[in-house]
């Protein structure tokens, strides 16, 4: 038997979208132990001044549950 | 960097369904600190003789990771 | 063992979201007998000279079905 | 023959879902001609200090195009 | 007023998917209190040397959240 | 020419997903003639005090109108 | 207050899709009153022999429900 | 580099709904330089006294913008 | 048992829709054997010089596998 | 690198759904080399004479590509 | 009250899929003022000769109507 | 006349997103003549010991079908 959860994070770079991904897994990993992957649901890009200020990327990340 | 979680909740009302989403969002900030916004997922009524008994939303709501 | 069906329909009111809903409701329980709920599928407005005048609501409304 | 245009715009209000839709409907009405109806397609809140700051709606507005 | 949390899991089983199923329900009963369902939101297989290796299920978990 | 109906129910069983199916099938079939098959559109369980209690299954169930 | 009902149905024609919908639109204006009109929600083609067999339509068709 | 606009309309023909996508492209072209393409989003009839009284569709149309 | 394979495939025509789906399902049969039927996925129209120059139909043939 | 193809196949049992998936698995396993696993996307009934005649899936089939 | 507009746009760039988004932001810049972010609702590629020629988004911006 | 086929691929790389389309585009025109575009459906990473393992990208790959 194997139970993983998955939860839903946010996560931002001024960067590039793959950046913002590596953020938010980091991030993750902090808290979270077994951190297995992570899809990616939704890009968006934060516009100030005419230039792109953050990429955001909304991701399910999925981690193993310790019995 | 800047990374937020995403949680999902469903709250009730027997008043309406606006409510029912300050109902949630009341809860949400008693355990979740720095609660910045939600976005309403659904909404359902439960009907009993009748009469509308309950309005319902299902939201995720979205609150900041402190570092 | 326990069956419910589900019937779609489209209720419009002149005051509010809520309130078409509650028309709905109050026009499904004349026909159908033990009603349970209803979810809200769509919410849009029909608009006459500048003004809102109506708020049209489509459901799908669930009623215990007897044996 | 007849052609409509759908444009997209999102609105908000501190008082509520209704009241936002409302007001976007107002603003439309003051650029586009022949409004004749919207789709709320998103509905979110914005949440500073605990509380409910914005109700904000994203709706798909339906006008006729003049030939 | 009465609010739930939903949470997202995914289990399996090397029987069938009513097993994973099962087996989802009573890992997250071990640490949520009052679940009161769970929607199956995706079934998946694991093949190993053309035989169905595991079946996976991701489901949404709901729970009463205690005041 | 040939016309069916698309109805939509929910049918629950203490047994197992595969039941639900065929409880709600034989109801269907009490009142409606020629029903040629269902599609499951949605799978949830039920629990209480830890173990499930029911299968629930919503289905789209297909039946020939008669001329 | 203005109430309509959704009803799903399936319609066939071996000549087009069109006339697919107005086989199904004829069908349904001799059981339901006051039909409004119908939203086309899927099309399939039947073949046999490698030739289209048939032309299927999946329908929502919209009806006034009289007080 | 390239960028071309989308834009969201519905026409509607008593013909065909073959003729609506034209009736809407003709439409468009009046107003929008260099159309590209439409992709139809949907299909729906109107129907008054039994009869299809409308075809209509509604169209994303995409369009080059000039620099 | 029985299995059957699903293929997706776009085809167009200069015609109309209904011919692009002929189209497409004379092609399909000229390298499948025993093509069942064809579900219509997406329709597009391609524009030159504000006519309608291409109709196109993304579908998705199923056909079955022999053993 | 490595690069995985999915295919879409249609597989039937007059046992169960798992019986169905089962069946589907050993003849994709047949041509197709290395299968990964299979995500279940559609679950149907065929019903004859009120009885469930055919249990249906719809599956996604991975399987690696050899270089 | 604050009004928003969404309108949707396809932009390309021979380098890289960030590029697209920015060449898209650049763009939509000289004529819409007050551009907030954009949402990526489709990536695709264009292939010529076996290269990636083209990478193109399709994206949502974002912009405040100025009363 | 022209007919396309659509296949469905997953390819990784363990750089970037970018790297992982261009690696599926690569292995595609290996097999598949007159590859034309593909449209990225999925974007996913693997997470070993807290890093980016793998990006994978699940694509559907479009080439034209020669007569």
């Amino acid at each position: 038997m194997s139970v993983a959860r998955v939860t839903e994070i946010t996560s931002s770079s001024t960067v590039s979208f793959d950046d913002a991904v590596a953020q938010g897994i980091a991030r993750a990993d902090k808290t979270l132990r077994h951190v297995e992957g992570a899809w990616i649901q939704d890009q968006k890009v934060v516009v100030r001044d005419g230039q792109i200020a953050e990429y955001r990327v909304n991701m399910k990340v999925t981690f193993v549950l310790a019995d």
